[in-house]
Parts: C-alpha cells; structure tokens; sequence
C-alpha cells in the first residue's frame, strides 16, 4: 500500500507551493493516477518562527498543532514542514502523534554528503535556524564541514527573505543583498551553499543564479516520495 | 472574518499547484499572515473525468465526495476544483454540503465579457469539457460569442493534455499540435483562447504563447480571493 503526505504548511505560503510543485515533478508518474496523495494545510495563521525563538515572539506550537491535528484526521502517512526554522519545534509536535515527521535538515545533509563529499558548505537561512544550531547539529552528523554567515551576511540574508520573497518583491530588490554574501563566503572558503530557509530556493530561481547549491525543499520532496514507494524521476 | 479554502484537487496534480501558486502570487499580503489560508486534497485516486463522461469509465463521485468530507472537516468555507471536466459533477456535489463551491467556468466566462468585450473565444478544453456544454452554457449566459474545435482539432488538444503536460513531457512533445489548433481556430475568426483545461495554461507557459488568451485558473484563483475578503494584487 502506498502511502500519503501531509504538507505542514504557510510558512511561508510560496515555500510551501514550491514543495508541492517540486513533489509533483520529482514523481515518476504517467498520468494524473500515478502520483502521491497529498494533503496540505497552508495555514498562514502560524506566527513568525524567528521571532519566536530570538525574540519572544507569539509560541507558532498551537497553530502549528491544530494543522498537524488536521493532517492527522485527514489520514496523513507522514508530515513534512516545508519551513527550515519550523524544525525547531519539530520535536515538540512529533511527541504529539505517532505519525512520523521526515527532516528536511537531515535529508539537506545527506545530499551534502552524497554530492559534495569533503567540500565546505555556507549554511544559508533565517537567524532563528543559524542560532538553533539545527543545520549546524545535522551537518556534523553527516561529517560535512560547513562555515556560518557572520553577522553582516545574517542581516543580508534576512533582508533576502522577508523584504524580498515573503513581501512579494521582485528580484532586483534583493539581488545585491544575495550576491553580497555569496561573494563574501565564498572568499571565506564555501565551496556551496545550503540555501537553509525555504525563501532562499526561491530567490535563487529568480535571480537565475548557477552557484552549487543543494536545496533542501528538493531533497525533502526526494525523500517524501521515496518514503510514500514511489519512483523519484530522473533529470 | 476573512474565509478559507478547500481544494479539492490532484486533476491532475501539477494544475492543482498551478492554481495554489496563483493564490498565493495574486494575494495582496506583505508577509506570510496576510495570506489566506488554504486546504488542499491532491487526491490522485480520483478517475478520470473524461473518461466518466463519454465512455463509461469509473465514476470520479466516490473519491470527489471523499475528498470534499475530508476539506469539509477541515473547516473550508468554499470549495475549488482546479479541472474543468470536474465542473460536469459540480451540481451533485453542492447537492451533498451547504459549502459553496465556486465555479471555474462562471469566474472563465465573466473574465471573457470584460476582457474582450463582442470578441469571439475559442473554447478549449477535453472531449469531455467539450462534449458536456458547460462552457458553451456559462459564455451565452454572459452573451459571449464562440467558437468549439472540430473533431481534428479535439484530438490534438487531448494529445496536448494527455501525452503532454499530465504524463510531464517537454513542450516540444506538444508545440506542434498546440500551434496547429491555435492557426486553425484563428483562421475560423476566434479572437482569443479559453485555456479550458487546467493543464493549458502549463502548455502555454512552457511554450511561452502569447496569443490573446483567458486562463481560467488564474480567473478562479482572483475569485476565490476576493471571496474569502482579500485583495487581488494589481500587476
């Protein structure tokens, strides 16, 4: 029996649309009735995940358990958090049920291993998911030596992600910001960059960039299908 | 209050993303919780529609109704069906919740009035869309003139949707027949398109067509959101 996905999503909204596109076309499927069933609750009602664990912002648990409730009673096999900085709370909610959550951190490390062995990743993301230390703790499961945006490169980052994708503005609006620390680590010793926070993939399409990067919500959406038994589809 | 969403959706998988990209994209929010909140059933189980309606395959009813219980129970305060064959099986399923669902090919029709007022659309669509007279039934309510593909010209469509965008081959696979249909029907006087099956806007944005045409996934994605009390954004 193959098995179904929830989508633990709205964080944020766009993010969680590139999950569920990329899950589409990763599948190896023929027709319509070939693919995964897929529940989604883009609840945009989930409050802000860096301000929660930086800044003693609004708790994002309650909104984020009445849509793993939903998922539940819908008949979810599995639930996945199209939201880097959401993994925070990931063991929270997994002591809430019994149906398994898969890491989008953990699957991101593996790639980096399999793809870049040896080589020194820049982990990219959000400020809540660089001082969680969440990427940092997989990267050193997998072996894979990686650097951290300074300061400077953190302010960038989340000018990238919160003045540019999640506000809907166009590219230009943030390509000097990304082209900054891109630079910068690079000139640090980065051989890739993980693009750690589920705007960054994004950002990257837009700004056409070709820089080696491994894209968690890729990997993630590799890793659901093949945990649903069904085929990832060749590039 | 402002409303949520029920997709009900999966006909095929890649318009059921199609049209949450659209939500979010034409949403007019400046962070993630200005967004409305949406839930999906990307519900591969669902039979074809087509095949349903003119050559006794298995009726898509069951797993519909499956999937409306399923977004009913998560709280959606209308429901939207990303197919427009789906359309056909609309009545039965009002019938079975005080939910409104809101019609695709209403929000298709209005669009055509306004955009291209006393112009002539060519409808596009499946055999079974076509063969049902729901568009040609939702344009004479709102006096718009059309034309219907001839029997040649159905079958290269159903080749566009079919062994094209729900099997997921490359534009090139289809350019030929796509083309071949729009030179036909504007040599017969259409003025513009109906790109009446949800995998037709995928086709002409992976071919990049600009003819004049009306997209009646991004027409319900506009609905839907003022519905739910939200601003469309302007372009």
């Amino acid at each position: 029996m193959k098995k179904t996905i929830g989508i633990l999503g709205g964080m944020g909204p766009l993010a969680t649309a590139d999950l569920y596109r990329k899950l589409v076309t990763l599948t190896d499927a023929a027709s319509d009735n070939g693919h995964i069933r897929v529940y989604i609750d883009s609840n945009a009602a989930i409050p802000d995940r860096t301000a929660a664990i930086l800044s003693g912002g609004p708790d994002p648990l309650p909104a984020m358990t009445d849509s793993l409730r939903k998922l539940e009673a819908c008949g979810a096999d599995c639930i996945i958090m199209p939201c880097n900085t959401a993994h925070y709370f990931l063991p929270k909610l997994q002591a809430l049920t019994e149906t398994p959550f898969l890491s989008m951190l953990e699957a991101a490390a593996k790639a980096c291993r399999l793809r870049y062995p040896g080589k020194t990743a820049a982990i990219w993301g959000t400020k809540g998911t660089l001082a969680s230390g969440l990427y940092q703790k997989a990267l050193e499961a997998e072996d894979v030596p990686y650097l951290v945006p300074n300061e400077v490169e953190q302010d960038a980052l989340m000018r990238v992600i919160y003045q540019g994708v999640k506000a809907g503005a166009p590219p230009e609006a943030y390509r000097t910001d990304y082209l900054s620390v891109l630079d910068a680590m690079k000139a640090q010793g980065a051989d890739y960059y993980i693009l750690g926070c589920t705007e960054l993939p994004l950002a990257a399409q837009l700004l056409a960039s070709d820089a080696p990067a491994v894209d968690p919500t890729e990997e993630l959406a590799k890793a659901s299908i093949r945990f649903c038994g069904y085929a990832v589809k060749e590039a």
